[in-house]
């Protein structure tokens, strides 16, 4: 009898935590309470009271859940990419299209609470150092890219700052069409500079 | 007599529009109202609500102040700027730390807000469109790129997004050792590119 009621709590559990991402990225902060969040994913406030006491609980949860179920399937999709000419744009495009996601809409909204918000930014600055290590090992391991050479670890750190700063011009109005011509030029330069075409900076 | 009255207008909507900024980068969007901005200010509620009636008016007005004269201070200061080697380099620099000033860190809390807000999205969007185009237009000036040639432009949204991304990475907590190393390695990145040592995406 233990086990299905564990999974019944499982799964509405996560439920709570994709209606919270659905919510936040939709609907802002603001909006973004557990009540509201309990009633998008059809479960009782009580219920929903007892997995998250603390919005911020719901909420941090709720980032760290979607993104690991994200990088995931990052990885399992990712035999799929090509090998050779079209790699790198195809994991760049990859990359990119996390950032302008619905998870990255929502982490968007947690980030300008927090920039106001010291007891919200404590709890939010440990999730995003831990995101952002895992983002990189992610992306160098797709491009197949030598992170222990300075110039290379770099170049990945910048590509993942320009798909942050895509992800940024995409929340007010679409982007995508612009975007895909950044994502098909930088995948360009950067395929060159990691075939060693350009120097270390400093050297 | 008009003269020193007019001035005194001016002064007070100008301190006004700096204090909105300021509020919105460390107080968030829900701390910034008229009443508090005109406190900060020094300003009475009256005076300000005859200035800006609506909050959206002193937050978009704000924006629109401080942005122009961050642009002309950007131009001005352009001067000083090395010629030849390090140029590129010092022009990415000056674009990144205008991306991690009170002012992006102020428009921030606006596009957050404005994500759920669908009529503060409407008076932002072009707003927003008017910024991307002058902060394009004086990047190429500053690096001296023919934004004719596909390549070059496209490297020069990049860098912009780029700029945008670390901006984004610098509100939560100090990123500046780490933004120097990118900002160094994609300026020798972008100036062999510009250089013409890569060719256009799609060639």
């Amino acid at each position: 009898m233990r086990e299905p009621k564990q999974d019944r709590s499982r799964a509405t559990r996560q439920h709570l935590l994709e209606s919270t991402i659905d919510c936040l990225a939709t609907q802002g902060w603001g909006a973004t309470t557990v009540s509201v969040v309990a009633e998008r994913a059809g479960v009782s406030r009580g219920a929903a009271q007892h997995h998250f006491p603390m919005r911020e609980d719901l909420i941090t949860a709720a980032l760290e859940f979607m993104f690991d179920s994200r990088m995931a399937a990052i990885r399992e999709e990712a035999v799929g990419l090509p090998v050779g000419a079209g790699r790198t744009e195809a994991v760049v495009g990859r990359m990119v299209e996390y950032f302008t996601g619905p998870l990255f809409k929502a982490a968007l909204q947690v980030w300008a609470a927090a920039a106001a918000d010291e007891a919200l930014r404590q709890r939010v600055v440990p999730l995003e150092a831990k995101f952002g290590r895992v983002v990189h090992a992610v992306t160098v391991e797709l491009l197949g890219a030598d992170d222990a050479d300075p110039a290379a670890h770099r170049l990945v750190q910048a590509t993942l700052d320009l798909a942050r700063g895509l992800g940024l011009a995409d929340v007010l109005s679409d982007d995508s069409a612009r975007r895909a011509q950044i994502v098909g030029q930088w995948s360009v330069t950067l395929d060159a500079a990691l075939q060693g075409g350009v120097r270390v900076a400093g050297e």
